[in-house]
């Protein structure tokens, strides 16, 4: 029996054990432990499963998934960028893109093409699937930061209106989930975790 | 606006981030860590995705992702029970049953009960998905143990036969990644870390 195209998509699966190595800037839930991006990967597509009916559009569920699941991945090469980052740019460098070839390259060709499309189409993010896998990934930080009173937000001293403007992508996404998030935004303010001048 | 269910929702996005406190005994790929449930889950979907064309049946790959996502949840109140143990059975028990419930229960009635039935459906593994996802549940330890000199077969002292009844599972999922598995099983032993004998 021919391994080949087996023994490759093998090759990938021991490459991404290294997603578990990377360190996020949030902390997990009502904790002081950093979360990692497998972690965060997999909290994103149980949370699409559960959140789905409140996409604004229709969506491919299963595309939503598998680009939760590897969104993160090209941080193998290029490293996690912080969302409120002022340097460095957050959206699809030069690094990433290579980093995407390389990783997603491990498989058969036409494995590596599907990922790579699918990565590309959630940092473009301009399809239906996209906006709401985005929307996940804003939505998570905001409930833990919430959970460690104000985690980030306070840590790297991040002001409400820059937190809003970052957050606001949410609404591209799901309407319903921004109505919640600026409530959860506002009750931030309120109980003093998050700051308004 | 109306939260209800959404508020629902969030609370179980809650409850989960726990998944990511359990450890396994199974360690990451070439490593002294432990991997959690979190870790493992995402892992596994990602598997799911990458082999789902080994499978020896059609599948739906959304409900097998959805499978391999939820389940270990049941094991933020059941705890995890290691794959070799003799004496705790590894399969549906009460303790697990009612954790499901619990936990799938926070969703508003309509998910909860199509959650529970997936995870229902995974333990039970009979239709074609269960099937799959559970040949990733067991493929992915392989891969592992054979990254770490023998990983958990050395350190609970696991003999050959013992492992083949046990990933034998596998083929009935995938005939073409049992064939590969058994190749890497042989391996181990030729390699002196996995004991025949």
């Amino acid at each position: 029996m021919d391994f080949q195209q087996l023994q490759q998509q093998v090759n990938f699966i021991y490459e991404i054990d290294k997603v578990k190595y990377i360190e996020r800037k949030t902390k997990l839930f009502n904790s002081d432990r950093r979360e990692n991006d497998a972690e965060h990967s997999w909290h994103l597509a149980l949370m699409a499963v559960v959140l789905s009916g409140h996409s604004n559009q229709d969506i491919d569920l299963l595309k939503v998934i598998k680009m939760l699941l590897i969104h993160d991945v090209v941080e193998i090469d290029a490293g996690d960028v912080f969302l409120y980052d002022s340097v460095v740019s957050h959206t699809n460098t030069e690094a990433e893109t290579l980093a995407a070839r390389r990783i997603f390259g491990l498989l058969p060709p036409a494995q590596a093409e599907e990922l790579i499309a699918i990565w590309e189409e959630f940092e473009a993010g301009e399809t239906p699937e996209a906006k709401f896998a985005r929307a996940m990934d804003r939505f998570e930080p905001l409930l833990q930061n919430r959970s460690n009173q104000g985690g980030t937000w306070k840590e790297f001293n991040i002001p409400y209106d820059k937190v809003l403007q970052k957050k606001s992508i949410i609404k591209e996404g799901s309407e319903v989930l921004w109505d919640y998030a600026k409530t959860l935004i506002d009750q931030s303010v309120d109980e003093g975790i998050l700051k308004k001048d």
